[in-house]
């Protein structure tokens, strides 16, 4: 196995030089572009569509037909490992993702046990074949899964929560059950990453997405710990080639040094915390994903470049003071700091990747 | 004017020996609590429970009637400034505030003017006063405030938003259009807080909810200026007593040494920073006020005493080396990070304020 034509991204997430800063964005295969509207239609609904290798593959190179973005995401639901465990999801029309049988009882909770990837996920790994294959090498392709703790909140809540109240009643009350669950959960997500590795994706993000309503110290317990047995867990090359591990926890911004401790390659970071700070605290460690706003993707093209640049000379600022000539751009990818939203411009797209691409430090 | 008989909370947020950490729950006059929805009950609906001023002060005294609380906080809406200003605020079943003419025009937005505390405001410095001789100089009475970026997401939103887009199109497209409405937020929000220090409260609060979903450049621009417009316009003391003031931005804990330059007496914090790290940064300059997860109140009374000793002794942890006797509890005001859930069992509170109280570190 070779790297990808264009190897902007992964030599970013190893801190190596670049000749431009890539980008990709978190949910670029989505609702904010109609065809991929389209195609969701023509699957009948949403779970459909991530179940299909084909239609999954379809969208996930929707976006890179469109922009030139340095990465391919698999398109995939961040709830597909409950799912395979028998929870039973759904999508209740404008509610987001919900569970027929969330763990609500001891019993249930105990019978928990770790999915075979290539089994009930099959369909995934069939989606990172077949995404492999379409790319022809043009860019890498990341694979993903939520973490641990984030798959328990939907777990436990049954769906989306405000206040994930059941979860952390578990976590005061009853700390053995909810560590009962995020074992199994750690086990399942290794498992279910490397055979994404095995399958080919190129490097791998943990979405942590519900980590950042936890208290400084359940943080460390109940999220960090499991992200970094994860971690430790990863193939760390496949095929010769290093496969690099993101973790983004929205939210983590406080825990930054913490993370960078865990073994991970690279942090995603959301639009709280400064990039140029981050990578003064941890920069040395670890490369830096992020950190727009998604919501300047609403303002005119023109202020989405100047508020883009911004943030790449705010990362650019943080390099050391004995760094070679070129270097203020290693070791960033850029990205939102979220998920792109449903009602973004498409065309709005374009002005950023095309700014981002033209920057140099 | 003298001090109230029990003055902890005032002398911990200016740094003074205390007895005991004082504690508060913010939103402790509220639905969890089953006279208060009585009470509610009997006014028809929310709006005009906070219009009542006989009514306003028999609520705000409820919690304090079942609880060893070293302070009150006047019953009102954040929202009563974009209310007095016309916006029309209302509340549907179940929804949350909104307002029938959010600002989505320019001329609305430069039409805006700053309300006559005395005059479209009367009925909260009446509850002022009714509930200050209801007090009976007990304990410290607290005045509030949303902070200007936060009334004017729902000024432009026109009610709750998970996304806050429309505030942040502007923000990104017509900073000069937002910058309007923070700067008659600033002057509505001084002139009603020094009406309520003229009329009676000893203490103010500056809740900034939503600073929190800004960037970390945004927050400084939008949120942190104006609040420190307001704090250098509060009157420092009245009728020959300090009036502290505490700013409470919740998401805040990345920004906390720029929160802790604008010359307020105390920073609330949520449960996501430690007190003990925070004391260690700022503590020399502010007090500081929280933390513990309101979520914590769900699990049974030991599990709650366990958890907010965990939260006392964090912040007695960050004194300083050089520390005199007894001083370890200084500057701190034990609260939840965030307002007190409506479907807290109300007896689980109790073990809480006995812990805090019974806590010498």
């Amino acid at each position: 196995m070779a790297r990808p034509n264009n190897d902007n991204f992964l030599r970013a997430l190893l801190r190596e030089p670049v000749d431009h800063t890539p980008v990709w964005l978190m949910r670029q295969a989505g609702r904010y572009l109609p065809e991929y509207n389209e195609t969701r239609r023509r699957a009948g609904n949403f779970l459909n569509l991530c179940k299909s290798p084909t239609l999954a593959c379809e969208v996930t190179l929707q976006p890179l037909a469109r922009y030139k973005l340095d990465a391919a995401i698999l398109f995939s639901d961040i709830l597909t490992i409950p799912d395979a465990m028998g929870l039973g999801l759904y999508f209740a029309e404008g509610e987001g993702p919900k569970f027929e049988r969330p763990l609500r009882e001891e019993w249930a909770i105990r019978d928990l046990s770790v999915p075979d990837p290539y089994d009930h996920l099959r369909y995934v790994m069939d989606a990172v074949v077949e995404i492999r294959r379409a790319l022809d090498n043009s860019v890498p392709l990341i694979g993903f899964s939520g973490s641990p703790f984030t798959l328990a909140c939907y777990m436990v809540e049954g769906g989306s929560s405000s206040d994930h109240r059941a979860i952390k009643t578990m976590l005061y009350e009853r700390p053995d059950l909810l560590h009962h669950i995020l074992d199994i959960n750690a086990q399942a997500v290794t498992a279910y990453l490397n055979a994404q590795i095995e399958s080919g994706v190129q490097a791998v993000q943990i979405f942590d997405t519900w980590g950042g309503s936890l208290s400084h110290r359940a943080f460390r317990e109940f999220s960090l710990a499991y992200i970094q047995r994860i971690v430790s867990g990863l193939h760390k090359t496949w095929d010769g080639e290093r496969i690099p591990c993101i973790v983004f926890t929205k939210g983590g911004g406080q825990w930054l040094d913490a993370m960078a401790e865990i073994g991970c390659d690279a942090l995603g970071l959301d639009w709280t915390t400064s990039l140029g700070e981050a990578r003064r605290r941890v920069g040395h460690k670890v490369a830096l994903q992020g950190n727009l706003d998604p919501m300047a993707l609403f303002a005119s093209p023109d202020a989405i470049v100047a508020e883009a640049t911004r943030v790449l000379e705010d990362y650019a600022s943080g390099a050391p003071m004995d760094a070679p000539a070129g270097s203020p751009m290693t070791g960033h990818v850029f990205n939102l700091g979220h998920g792109i939203s449903q009602f973004t411009p498409p065309e709005h797209v374009n002005a950023l990747i095309e700014a981002v691409h033209a920057f140099r430090a």
